[in-house]
């Protein structure tokens, strides 16, 4: 096995050589991994039984958790939905060699601006095997090499999948060995961090500590999200029905994920026509509600006093903390400070309260009368994601193709001089916008 | 004087009011600024005058050099030129609330994506006093706060500017007092750096060793470049008259500059009938010439043998590194290795090698048959810049307006949750793409 850095460089060529890759290329070699995956089936399914047989024991001595146990196992469905998520990174746009933006500077000047890929993505996850298939489709599609650090629970299902992958786009035209890299070992991550001459970017995908750790010992930039911590908003002008909606969904669609609401804000105007109804329907589902005081007074036996930590705490749990707002601004502010910067939503059917919420609200995703789990990449249309970012840098929310893409400068001149433009220089701008695309290869 | 915490923090808070203001409220406040600064030019000029005397004593003492003394002055034409560019920075299109998709995810569930400020932008920038206020207009037309480390030779001409920009900007409605902020003490910006919760993006411009110190000493994203290693390539199928034309110009239509170009790649073909042409022409301009040995052997007298080091030296000074090359292939091959990815050009009537280049340099800008000397923002009609960036995330290149926002996603629904999509849910996602724009106020 060679160093972590020997195969971290051989990605950087192998970089250079998908960025210059046609669509068609790219294209074959994504489909030649849903054929490969498709015919070696059981031998991913065999190595992912000896990674749950491992996993169901520490489930049994209390180590791993069963969701975790759960989001390990890509029998049945899952494998089926792992080939269909192929299909869809497939037939999404190309998003290479997009022209965004055309101008003449002069005649016979012309500037465009093209998306390429990033380069070399570093991607750490923890458990999700198929988030690797996911995360390699995804930069393949987009003509980015990729190093891979999955977690120990997957080790062999991880294994065999990057094997296939690697495999089945080796033979295909344009498509470098060594673009995939899958490292093993636990102490690889902190090589993978010293990397930053190589590896552009670092998506980690697991908890806050894990994301923490990272964004604290590399130079690299972080692409993600430590914390989700989603709030929902009910207006005193919400119409309740859909407010009792949201609020539910929100909270107990599926717990354990960044999107999940975990802190409800309440007008105290609708705090005696509400919060009955809010506490039926989440006691039903087994959620425990920690409340202010104003509305622990309403429910003294049901609610449970938050403290000031519950403000700043993601549950990925059966819990919500309730806090009462005298108006939308104290919700905003409330959101703004104690939030994640990842996706809140307002309940009203008052179009000035809820155009001042999303205008104001400082976050990736801001919603008006729609539940907080909405905010995915599958959901926004982008066929898939490689995470969801809070970063306001490059991109923000959940992250597909087009954020794992850059853009260059191209300039096409006939012997342009600066000169001729500057002091004595007679030449000026023109500066007109041109509807057209650059073109990549001679026709 | 307030600590640099709480200043900076009043910054986030300032961040946040200007995110929601509406563009004719900056607008105004950006004429404002114009006027202000016409008023009080002889204030400005005197405290730039106290700066001169002082720097005028260092470069007597040869602590300074005269073309930093030259930069440091505001008088005459450099002070109409600032007036002008703020006039520029106002007639640019609104960077902001701009939509860039729009999709009905299903009836009455419409999803966008707004244009919006990054935040709280950290600038630490030498000498050029001009760039205080050009990098403030850029921020405040864009939303964003920003905090400011000037260099000590313009201290007294900054404290002037950033005051007369305040003042400037306090009477207008929807501008918040604190969204500039000016550090003076150096010590100040080690301060600054350790401010990641508060600032979200950091521009250094300067040299190599400022711009390689802050990236080592912040978590906080860094926007720009350390170096501007910048090639020509002249292939073996180049228009020689062109090519004379481009060499120079990049050379030395002004040294000090990052997109000056610092090595020449030429063909071994064209070595003979070009090479004579090159020296003629870089001579009579007082260029040293640094060249590996096969161009030396023509011109033992007038070259000098070029080191290892020359190929990855960015001199800002009339000295050119020259070197043979077999093919463009090899030229593509030094430019990745030993460039920074700033700008690089290729001289040719070879289609098919001209675009092989541009999709194979891995550079913030490509070039077919111009000078390196175009990459600037005022030039890509970008209207004004805030530095050039060799980044691969958010921008690249000359950064402008658009490279100072990020987006948010808006979602707006009537009561949509989650689970009606989901398991044993009946509704599909639409996912069409609208051709709308977001209404960010009610009518």
């Amino acid at each position: 096995m060679n160093s972590v850095r020997e195969r971290v460089g051989k990605a950087r060529q192998a970089a250079r050589i998908l960025a210059a890759s046609q669509s068609q290329s790219r294209r074959k070699a994504l489909e030649a991994v849903a054929i490969a995956m498709k015919e070696h089936r059981t031998r991913i399914l065999n190595a992912n039984q000896r990674d749950i047989a491992v996993a169901r024991e520490l489930v049994e001595t209390g180590k791993l958790s069963t969701p975790l146990l759960n989001r390990l196992d890509l029998s049945g469905n899952k494998f089926d939905s792992v080939i269909s998520m192929i299909d869809s990174i497939v037939s999404q746009p190309e998003p290479l060699e997009n022209t965004s933006m055309a101008m003449e500077l002069d005649d016979g000047l012309n500037l465009f601006r093209v998306s390429v890929p990033i380069g070399v993505i570093g991607v750490i996850f923890e458990s999700r095997p198929d988030a690797l298939v996911q995360i390699a489709c995804l930069c393949l599609k987009s003509g980015n090499a990729i190093v891979l650090k999955g977690g120990r629970e997957a080790e062999h299902t991880n294994k065999v999948l990057a094997e296939i992958i690697s495999e089945a786009t080796s033979k295909i035209k344009e498509i470098p060995s060594g673009w995939l890299v899958l490292l093993t070992e636990r102490q690889e991550v902190n090589s993978l961090l010293d990397e930053h001459e190589s590896i552009d970017l670092i998506i980690p995908r697991g908890g806050n500590e894990l994301v923490q750790h990272i964004m604290q010992n590399t130079q690299i930039p972080v692409m993600g999200h430590a914390d989700g911590i989603c709030h929902v908003y009910v207006d005193s002008d919400a119409d309740l029905e859909k407010a009792l909606s949201i609020v539910v969904d929100s909270k107990t669609q599926y717990v354990s994920v960044c999107n999940a609401a975990e802190t409800l804000l309440l007008h105290g105007d609708i705090l005696n026509s509400f919060l009955p109804s809010v506490v039926d329907a989440l006691e039903e589902r087994n959620v425990e509600l920690r409340a202010d005081e104003r509305a622990l007074a309403l429910f003294p036996d049901r609610l449970v006093l938050a403290s000031d930590e519950d403000w700043t705490t993601e549950y990925l749990d059966y819990i919500l903390s309730i806090r009462v707002v005298d108006n939308p601004k104290e919700a905003i502010e409330h959101i703004n400070r104690y939030g994640s910067h990842h996706t809140d939503s307002i309940v009203t059917e008052n179009i000035y309260n809820a155009k001042t919420f999303l205008r104001e609200v400082d976050s990736a995703t801001v919603m008006h009368n729609a539940s907080t789990r909405f905010a995915d990449g599958f959901r926004y249309g982008l066929g898939a994601e490689v995470g969801i970012s809070t970063n306001r840098l490059h991109s923000r929310g959940p992250v597909g193709l087009e954020g794992l893409t850059i853009y260059k400068y191209v300039v096409e001149g006939n012997g342009h001089a600066v000169e001729s433009y500057e002091g004595k220089g007679i030449s000026e701008f023109k500066h007109r916008k041109l509807k057209k695309s650059w073109i990549p290869r001679p026709n």
